[in-house]
């Protein structure tokens, strides 16, 4: 109801959509700034919005002075509109991109908003460091890449959930404000104000409520949802992530892993053209951790690690006798066949250095030419060890027993060996190029042991959590050889990434009593922390189970970026601060008192507070 | 790659698919027992899944002893896997509901597991209080009526995302763990354990965010989030709600509202069968609150109010002169038009009290027949008023200026008459039938008031909030007369209820730094608040806006109930309490002491928080 004066001129049209055929048609175009040209006589902009760019022409005898005068003030970032005719160009004179066939010669301009000079450049080499660019994330989304990468999110978001609304899953929202979980993770809290002294804990996942659905009969759940973990930051964790939570009952991995196959197909297919090809493989925990030395397999190329212990047996040679002295070490070691000149002893050096780092003693390689080895391999190994190491590599990564080769070994505790022969595996995978960019290996990886020791504690820790169902057959293990019981766990991995977790889940109040006692949680804690679970497992809860993936590694993927902030539109820094609006920060005192806290003075700690890098580690 | 023991056989079907096409298809169920019949040497069951009923048919002839002895032993809520055979049910053998032509003649069970009885009762009348559902809301959720709100949840936002995204709109997510913004209510607080001293706060609106997005040229953005609010709950208030929260740049009225209008049509078309007809009219505030006393009309019947102090400038009557010498007094009516014997004393008596229960002296009413009122109007007005107010109505609500019906007149203050007055017209409403169920009647009010006077802190609050733009040609008031600025804010109400709000933004950084200093922040106050988003506006910012709509509400609408918590699978009570889980709850010290934070012991305040009821108020 109002009739004053405009803010803008109501656009017919945005920059991205305008071909030849719109020739001659009077147009009205909003956008940016975002080059110009002065020729004098003349003057082009390139006018850009979310969709594209398009050219237009300023002319002084077209436009008169006084407009003439407002074009040749525009700067970079000012926002304008624009009403003019389309002029389609021909021949050189064509510009680049969609509407570079087309041009607008203004007949009317208004100065909708100026800009500063921008503090940091948006594109080309010279970008910003990246803590000045999360301050002026406002202006860093307004790359086209970031712009993109966005916009991919937005799409991989709703394709999955058209993909399971066609399968019957219901997204249900479940509650934000909630009652901690135990999922590994220390919760971030929220303290109530009308419960004095009590605390909501923000959901690490929506596990609990995800059982309950299928309980309440809700058969099949999708919900692409937040989820928050206190931790210490590595560079591809956020504090809040996104996850997709599935669930459903009568669930078993042979119904869920072609539903979540066909999923990930799908998408591979829409935002890569690439087709993955299934059933994805699948392979035990226990074989992966033998062949790859770590629970997610980079399988893009096909070095395999093996034990060689039992190849060594008599072996007298120093390391190996340290590591089989160990309570649980292991000799393991990693053949590269082929051209041994490959590897010169300075990058031999670096592997060295490399698996040092995991706190071994070194790394025993020796280059295998003709029947001989040099190095420590060919001192410690006989001529009879080296021929059947050989073997079992050539039969393992199929390739011929007599080729040329270096062995890479490694003694010492399983844990380290394991930890560093996986990452020199990848090192050396890169190093040679031993697989393409663009390709991308699934793996299910299966049969999870149920529980990991925790030496600190003292105790059985869920390898996934406690509500995972033991493989059928193993529920026996639970109070026999914990150590021992298998789980209905399951990851998809690829490239050596989880994409995703998760399990069949006990649907038995009792066997879930007995999993917390396995824990060692007595039935007080568990009543106390789980009761109202423990109740609603006892009225007909059918067997069920999901898993979760994350949607921000699922996007980076799809995006081809190994940078978590490049999905996230405004992301934390690994100090869990947000440079843009500088949260977390001071409330005032009131606010404190209603919810019945007083802050902790901590000696020393509040000036750490104000030490706010990227890399650092809080 | 297990062997053991299978838990449950994969259904072919689910209980809502079988036809008479698929009869003697051998096929396998599963589901929980709803419903049992012993006939002595026949049991029939039956199997209920989210998807419908299917009767089971088990015959100790076909199933063997020992099945048959399983099959008698079920009782409700079991969950059990049946093979069996289709058979097609002829004539009045033929059953209720999609299902009912067939049965399925089992010839194996598996009884997959138990169901204690349940401890409240899931249809019927005999249902639990309410307080009861929520602590086994797990059962609660199974009863089909809040199924098929939660399935018509699901399906609205999906259609509400599949809208905005043809139209260019892109799902962005926004963070929750971020800084405090002032929309009015209180924040819940999350404390850094990075940051000592420092706290995150759960966003009551993205509103910084969506603007943010809008000038990093995002240009259309939607997205369906979770907000939070600590306050004191009213009925149909939760401290957590779901908000499709929409922005756009170049946006005005008439760019926005068309857009919202197709979505509402859609939704009411595809989920409620009605037709809304478009463009919804437009209202401004002010003709609300003369008509209606209240910003959200219920148009579902015409009887408007109607301010009456002009006409009684010279009437020397006690109330009027009390309400004339009030500061802020008015002398406001309504008119029922038709018999007046609808309404019996008994009835205006309750009147009297409700329009008291505002802080009003009474209600003066008068039953109008022939030329004169009885009762107070008839005793306060004289001929010549009478037939003026009269001849107001007539031409207000569009009767003959000579039709009987009831007069009542509040006096007093102009708040309280108002809110005194819009409850009346409601409940006489409903008392008289005036709207027939199942009508929705929408209306946009615009032109808000810019600022709302704190009697309290003796300054202007935003109405909307502060990013809100003036009116054009409004902004000169902000410093000569704030009060009578209006701003560019506007209110989607449907049937008395606000379905969303919104306003166009201001774009220009002078502008809002001016509105700041309007609401009585000063530069410094302003500059450690919205510092960023001051700096941010003044690189290029696109006029915009846009607005947020309550989901739930929504949905409650369409779901045609009245109780927010039938549309939410968790809700919590008016304390913020889970019943549930018992959220929230104490935590251990230790976790405490990593925030940084110490609970200060409250006198008093421990015991009460423990007094958990549903309708008090915290």
């Amino acid at each position: 109801m109002s009739t004053a004066p405009v803010r803008f001129w109501e656009r017919t049209h945005n920059n991205g959509e305008l071909r030849e055929s719109d020739g001659d048609a009077t147009v009205t175009l909003n956008g940016w700034v975002d080059r110009r040209r002065n020729l004098g006589a003349l003057l082009f902009v390139d006018l850009r919005d979310r969709y594209g760019k398009t050219q237009v022409l300023f002319d002084p005898d077209v436009l008169g002075d006084e407009q003439y005068n407002v074009a040749k003030s525009l700067r970079d970032e000012f926002v304008i509109s624009v009403q003019g005719t389309v002029r389609v160009r021909r021949g050189k004179e064509a510009g680049k991109g969609d509407t570079g066939a087309v041009e607008i010669l203004a007949t009317k301009l208004m100065l909708v908003t100026r800009s500063k000079p921008l503090p940091i450049v948006l594109e080309g080499k010279e970008q910003a460091g990246e803590e000045l660019r999360l301050k002026y994330r406002y202006l860093d989304l307004r790359r086209q890449d970031l712009q993109r990468k966005m916009i991919m999110r937005h799409k991989v978001d709703l394709a999955t959930r058209a993909y399971f609304d066609e399968r019957d899953f219901l997204n249900v929202e479940t509650p934000v404000l909630t009652k901690s979980t135990p999922e590994g993770a220390r919760d971030y809290l929220v303290p109530s104000r009308v419960h004095p002294g009590e605390f909501y804990a923000l959901p690490q996942s929506p596990q609990i409520f995800k059982q309950i659905l299928m309980l309440s009969g809700y058969d099949k759940y999708m919900q692409i949802v937040r989820c928050f973990r206190d931790e210490d930051l590595r560079a591809d964790r956020q504090p809040e992530f996104t996850q997709v939570d599935i669930e459903m009952a009568f669930a078993s991995q042979d119904v869920l892993f072609p539903l979540i196959e066909e999923w990930v197909a799908q998408l591979w297919r829409d935002f890569k053209g690439v087709e993955v090809s299934t059933p994805i493989a699948r392979m035990t925990y226990a074989d992966a951790m033998e062949q790859y030395g770590v629970d997610r397999p980079d399988r893009r190329f096909t070095l395999k690690l093996s034990t060689i212990s039992d190849l060594l047996e008599g072996n007298e040679g120093a390391p190996f006798t340290a590591a089989n002295a160990l309570e649980d070490g292991t000799i393991k070691a990693l053949f590269v066949p082929g051209d041994v000149t490959r590897m010169s002893r300075k990058v031999l050096d670096g592997y060295t250095t490399l698996v040092r780092s995991f706190g071994l003693g070194g790394l025993l390689w020796g280059k295998v030419t003709g029947d001989s080895a040099s190095g420590a391999a060919g001192k410690f190994l006989s001529a009879e060890e080296l021929a059947s190491v050989r073997a079992r590599f050539a039969e393992l990564n199929g390739h011929d027993a007599s080729e040329d080769g270096v062995l890479m070994i490694c003694a010492g505790k399983t844990k380290s060996v394991n930890d560093a022969l996986s990452r020199l595996r990848l090192k050396i995978g890169q190093d040679l190029s031993l697989y393409e960019e663009g390709t991308f290996e699934f793996v299910w990886v299966v049969d999870f042991p149920m529980f990991d020791w925790n030496e600190d504690e003292e105790r059985w820790d869920p390898t996934h959590h406690p509500f995972t169902s033991p493989l059928p057959g193993h529920d026996g293990l639970l109070e026999t050889d914990p150590g021992a019981a298998l789980s209905d766990a399951y990851d998809l991995c690829c490239n050596g990434l989880e994409l995703g977790g998760g399990s069949i889940r006990i649907h038995d109040p009792e066997m879930q009593a007995r999993a917390f006692r396995a824990i060692g949680l007595t039935d007080e804690q568990a009543e106390h922390k789980f009761g109202f679970l423990l109740e609603a497992l006892s009225y007909g809860t059918p067997p069920h189970g999901g898993m979760a993936f994350g949607l921000d590694r699922i996007v980076m993927l799809l995006a081809g970026t190994d940078a978590i902030r490049d999905v996230i539109a405004f992301p934390k820094t690994q100090r869990a601060s947000c440079l843009m609006t500088t949260a977390p920060s001071t409330v005032d005192l009131p606010q404190l008192e209603e919810l019945h806290l007083w802050p902790v003075p901590v000696a020393g700690l509040a000036a750490q507070g104000e030490d706010e890098t990227l890399d650092g580690r809080g």
